[in-house]
């Protein structure tokens, strides 16, 4: 983009931001007509669209209301008004709050200081009526003619403040395009994006269950959820291995020491599990992050610059104390299982060491077929809150850039977005449906060598410090699948579904075809992407009707249906029935001969 | 063996304990001579031996005491003794207690009934000298003359009453046994224990480490041990993958509730790790075992007749709070990763999946050079702490017991060894050094499913419940490798090393030649016993000597060495160099021609 495209892109930003935050004023009038007593807390334009949080008193809201408010709220826009800014002292802003009985914003008013003027917005009709007045910062769109195309979609809980022991108001969601086709489109996502609700799909293709007992955010992964995970897991690991790196293992406690001595504990050392020994009264953590562990191994015994780099890789689960009302299915949970690796390297490897991982990740997730990727650079600022020499950061940092032009990434570069210990790279990968995911990511870090004193001895014979870089590919591997799930829609690529192949018998008349078959399926391995892919198949030789396991077998969307009958049995043939998207009814059917079957499975 | 032959060998036992009983008493008396002030604690015959807990007060004793201490001993077998046993009232006891100063000897007669007479056994010369006399239950030799070789080993610290906020005293350790021979041997294979140490050798092998950050009994794998591992868990999963167990995953973590529904809570509750959120103050506990895990995947929807057995396997690591004096190397850790399984399974096909399990666990065992295992079947006896029907009770233990005779186990019948929840198979395997190590086992359990209402609809379709098998191959992979690394002395089988092949070069003339054989070996994949095994190798093309890089080789315990000169480059062969224990020198050597060096590697 030019210049003056990225401006005109900023303002277009600018206005479709401003246009939302005017709908939650225009949400919160036609609430107040309604509801005369609701009392306002915030109301922020958001992606795509637009919220307010909203005290009802003893009525209860409910996604039926929305309809009621939404058509009062195009009333109000008929009407026709401006935004009409003006201020107030604090002491006038005060009265308001206290006259309108407007509590919460009361609350937001005796927090500034005293000698603040604060600024209100009032919409306005042409004959100077005036409909309703917020406290707001701004901006707004200057008036009722700019507003586009809106509708509610959604009523959640939010405690005021984002504070569990504060009262919990009723939020109303609503979504604002400059178009139709806009809204249209993204409404559109959202049907389909329920259709594939990785909640949803994971209850139905039998991938991982919850139990009461256990607790939220802990999922158990069934038989087919393994080998998902198992599959993803090892791809993931494969490349790496190729890469040079080493599995290592690390247990999922330790004492809270390690984390003294890197440093979390100060920054996130109440958001520790903490384990306690009812024998001896010892106190451990669940570890959070695998860095300071595998800090452990590399100081386990001297180095040299021969070894370096130094590649460990580990899939591991972490623990994190997520709150109960953020966990949702396998995007936020509390078992992390982390495709972590850590590389320690001279500070001339730098470079070399990125565009492996970049690599790494361009070819992971090309293959699941979220090839479009964005990445964000992010540099330290001038402030000082970053650690380590700031002549080291200025040289990783064009390593960084270096590497991500040599690369041909589409990246962007954000100053001050840098983590305290060193620069980064984070990886965002768009869906089938158009969403984008926080990926992957490389994390520099020139703290924890520091302060765990690793070294190793280079060419003079003089001990040096290692820079770390901390990479993970799938990230997540529960919130991978949350993604890979919705993505694919449960529709799997081949090699990665958990049952690939399924026999279908016509009759019964074929048992002994099946058993030759089933001999051929058993000696098929895949190679690609991830090698050693013995197949998963299963046999359909119920009782029921032809059409009624096609049915149950599209029901699982197992890819491929191997449909058999006594003609392919006395010909050595099987029906092929592959599941293809673009297909008419979503799959193709072929015949193939019993002998290139597993040429032709290898291929797929 | 027949009932006689049995009867002696009991007697044989009686004896040997008696006689090493005898001998802690003679080994008190000695202390008593040289350390008049003593306090003698408690002096049980054990295994191959004997010990006597001692308050020495200041005196500080150490292995180097251990010489005076048989030195004296010796003296006063020499001047030969009977043991002669009389009784005192417990009044007596005491008197004789605080009258020799014996303050702990008085706490044991305290505790004793009042109305109870209690035995003394006093070594007595012909002249009728008391020598030394101990509260005793016996039983003991009769005299001197029946005292076998013995020697003192070693010195170790132990809380009187093996309670740790009491008062640590010194145990004196000596071992004895009826022949010098048998002594010898015994001796010996300490020495070979020693040298085949895991702790040492894995050290030496770079096989895991321990930190003080995080903690004792909490083992890092470095990528060496790590391949180890993997190796060892992908095999036993992969035998069990054969016979039909599917791979689930679980977290490590569960709110208490999992272990009240299972019965855990009330029996094992104060052995948890627990763990506490700083967050919402939720508790949970770190899993010790997967059972009720696994339980709850299958209750995650409706089972059928069908579909029985489900079984389920798992490598995954349980959290169990061992006393940090009890924790040494990988025998016994906090972080315990088990290949455990669970099968659920009707109650007509205990039979057959025992079966299955007991021919896995041969097979592995076999396959790591273990085959001479011994296996305890484990009854109810009429004691009414046994939970389930009788009658299945019955049933299963019929079924164990067919099951271990149609598999030619080498097996014994334990009654009242059972778990309260079921009965169940123990195999003990022999090293190479013959010691015996209990290793894998099989437990049938009739509780968890009643406790988790667990059911499936059976062909009349009525609800059931099915039995529960618990089973683990390895155990704890930990523990495993601890017997491995010392049953092999870090001598892995050639499939099992973390590197199995390295290449030396003579001189720097052979660079090209050496890629040529990289390209060979990075192309060989074993096949077995662990299916898609890529070989592991390295290069040592170090300016060093060929004696220095076949030294280096050797201490890093290398099954396979390829030697490269120019010669073996216009030849094309290598000259193998194979680690071979019949070997003069623990090794031997050929030429392999290039071509053939892939096959010649597939086979080994």
């Amino acid at each position: 983009m030019s210049k003056k495209q990225i401006d005109e892109a900023e303002l277009d930003i600018n206005f479709v931001e401003r246009m939302r935050h005017t709908l939650s004023h225009v949400m919160a009038a036609a609430v107040k007509e309604l509801y005369p007593d609701a009392k306002f807390g915030i109301g922020p334009a958001i992606d795509n669209g637009f919220y307010y949080d909203i005290d009802f008193g003893d009525a209860k809201i409910s996604d039926t209301d929305l309809p009621r408010i939404e058509k009062k709220m195009r009333g109000i826009i008929q009407r026709k008004f401006e935004m009409v800014r003006s201020e107030k002292t604090r002491e006038e802003a005060l009265n308001w709050a206290i006259s309108d009985g407007q509590t919460l914003k009361k609350e937001l008013v005796e927090e500034l200081p005293a000698s603040e003027t604060i600024s209100f917005y009032t919409m306005t009709t042409k004959d100077g009526k005036e409909v309703f007045t917020d406290l707001c910062k701004g901006p707004h769109v200057e008036n009722s003619d700019e507003i586009g195309p809106f509708k509610l979609i959604r009523v959640a809980g939010a405690y005021w403040r984002g504070d569990e022991k504060r009262e919990m108001l009723t939020r109303l969601y609503g979504v604002a395009f400059e178009s139709e086709d806009e809204l249209d489109a993204f409404l559109k996502r959202q049907e389909e994006a329920k259709a594939r609700d990785h909640r949803k799909l994971g209850k139905e293709l039998d991938l991982f269950t919850f139990s009461d007992l256990v607790g939220a955010g802990l999922p158990l992964f069934t038989p087919r959820g393994t080998v998902l995970r198992d599959v993803m897991a090892n791809y993931s690991l494969s490349l790496r291995a190729r890469a040079g790196f080493s599995r290592v293992w690390t247990p999922h406690i330790t004492k809270v020491d390690l984390y003294k001595a890197s440093g979390h504990y100060a920054k996130f050392g109440d958001e520790l599990f903490m384990v306690h020994s009812q024998v001896n009264g010892e106190e451990f953590a669940m570890k959070p992050m695998n860095c300071p562990h595998h800090a452990q191994i590399f100081a386990s015994k001297p180095r040299t610059y021969k070894e370096m780099p130094v590649r460990y890789m580990e899939a591991t689960t972490d623990y994190r104390d997520e709150k109960t009302g953020e966990l949702g299915g396998l995007s936020r949970v509390r078992s992390l299982t982390q495709d972590d690796s850590h590389v320690f390297c001279r500070k001339d490897q730098i470079k070399g060491e990125i565009q492996q991982l970049v690599s790494i990740i361009r070819e992971l997730y090309e293959t699941v077929g979220m090839s479009k990727l964005r990445a964000r650079l992010s540099y330290r600022s001038d402030e000082d809150k970053y650690l380590g020499d700031p002549k080291l950061w200025e040289m990783a940092q064009g390593q960084i850039k270096e590497a991500a032009i040599e690369n041909g990434l589409d990246f962007f570069e954000a100053e001050g977005e840098a983590a305290f210990y060193g620069p980064k790279i984070d990886f965002m990968a768009e869906d089938a449906i158009g969403r984008e995911h926080q990926v992957a990511t490389v994390q520099l870090d020139f703290v924890q060598p520091d302060r765990f004193g690793l070294e190793f001895t280079n060419e003079k014979g003089e001990k040096e410090q290692p820079v770390m870089i901390h990479h993970a590919t799938l990230g997540s591997i529960e919130r991978f699948l949350s993604v890979f799930i919705e993505h694919t829609a449960g529709w799997f690529p081949f090699w990665a579904a958990p049952e690939q192949v399924r026999i279908l018998t016509v009759n019964d008349q074929v048992a002994d075809y099946v058993s030759e078959i089933s001999e051929v399926l058993s000696g098929v391995v895949l190679d690609k992407p991830l090698k050693y892919n013995e197949l998963r198949f299963t046999i359909d030789d119920s009782a029921d009707s032809l059409g009624k396991k096609i049915r149950r077998a599209t029901e699982m969307k197992i890819p491929v249906a191997l449909i058999v009958g006594p003609k392919d049995a006395a010909s050595k043939e099987v029906s092929v029935r592959i599941h293809d998207e673009k297909a008419e009814g979503g799959s193709r059917e072929e015949k193939v001969k019993l002998e290139k079957l597993s040429n032709y499975l290898q291929n797929l």
